[in-house]
């Protein structure tokens, strides 16, 4: 027997891959995915993921996993945080440099934050993944988000340069699908709810 | 016969300055205040403020006003914008100069945003208000907010150094008041919903 959530997202990669991980041992969890537009809440990364779960389960009327990315800068006490996609949008890989010309610390953390509610009326869980790195000039393709400007500690390498294979090991990202899988797993296999 | 509205605020200051400005020349404007608990959401000034404005109506069933404010950085293409409270908090006066420390251009504006909402479901009205000036390093008392970081154009006073009769005549604030109390004059004196 299989559960079955919904993944709220308009990117038909990310289905992909978050179908591959969180499917890894264990039983089966059939996703399906659902493009919704939700509003972002301000607030804290936890606040701004809670909000946008508990929106999705009511909209949906599932139980249903949403995704948020940050990029928190030390010096700045973990802003431009959920913001950093408006700041890469207005100031690009260079300016995401400049904001830290006045500042002698460079340290960053990419946060995942993927938070799970089981359907309308549910408080969502948060499962967290953290990498540890700092801000540099931008290397490798500039295609993806800040992923250029962003070094992973004991790396030498950005998010940009990496394989493909060695950044999913690491990353923000992958951390917090672990995190999300292992959560999946203890779950009752036959959905009450189905 | 007078109008009546809700200024969502929780800030008494606040109210008394809204209404004697509102209630300047033509017919008085009756207003009561509402402190509501409402999420802000991400986006342009436009989108923050209509969301809040829209969301106060459905919460309080009547006509309403609600106000945003903004501190937008030239160099960072209007950023932090909406979200300059929360690099206010995290970094402060000082930190707030040092995000342009590789920026040539320390021009900013302040923005203010007045919506009113005729009621539930009536698509909110912005009035906008718009300072122009450039962040310098902080003079003046530093109790509110950035004020003693913002210069505006032409005065060689940080808005925290200007006497309050002086700052209010030329404040992003008292120009979005104004174009809201122009317009609220337009309207009949005979509030249908009442």
């Amino acid at each position: 027997m299989s559960k079955r959530l919904i993944f709220v997202t308009g990117n038909s990669n990310k289905l992909k891959e978050v179908k591959a991980i969180l499917s890894e041992g264990g039983h089966p969890i059939e996703i399906d995915s659902q493009s919704l537009d939700i509003d972002e809440i301000q607030g804290t990364t936890q606040e701004v993921a809670k909000a946008k779960c508990r929106r999705a389960a009511e909209l949906t009327g599932s139980a249903c996993i949403t995704e948020d990315t940050a990029l928190c800068y030390a010096a700045l006490n973990g802003l431009p945080g959920p913001y950093i996609k408006y700041f890469m949008a207005e100031v690009g890989h260079e300016g995401l440099n400049n904001l830290l010309a006045g500042f002698e610390n460079k340290a960053a953390w990419a946060l995942c934050t993927f938070a799970y509610s089981a359907g309308p009326g549910c408080e969502p869980i948060l499962f967290e993944g953290r990498t540890e790195g700092k801000i540099v000039p931008a290397r490798g393709p500039k295609v993806f988000g800040w992923d250029a400007v962003f070094e992973p500690d004991g790396t030498a390498m950005t998010y940009a340069e990496m394989p493909a294979e060695q950044k999913n090991k690491l990353s923000h990202r992958y951390k917090a699908l672990e995190k999300l899988r292992a959560y999946l797993q203890t779950l009752p296999a036959h959905d009450p709810s189905a």
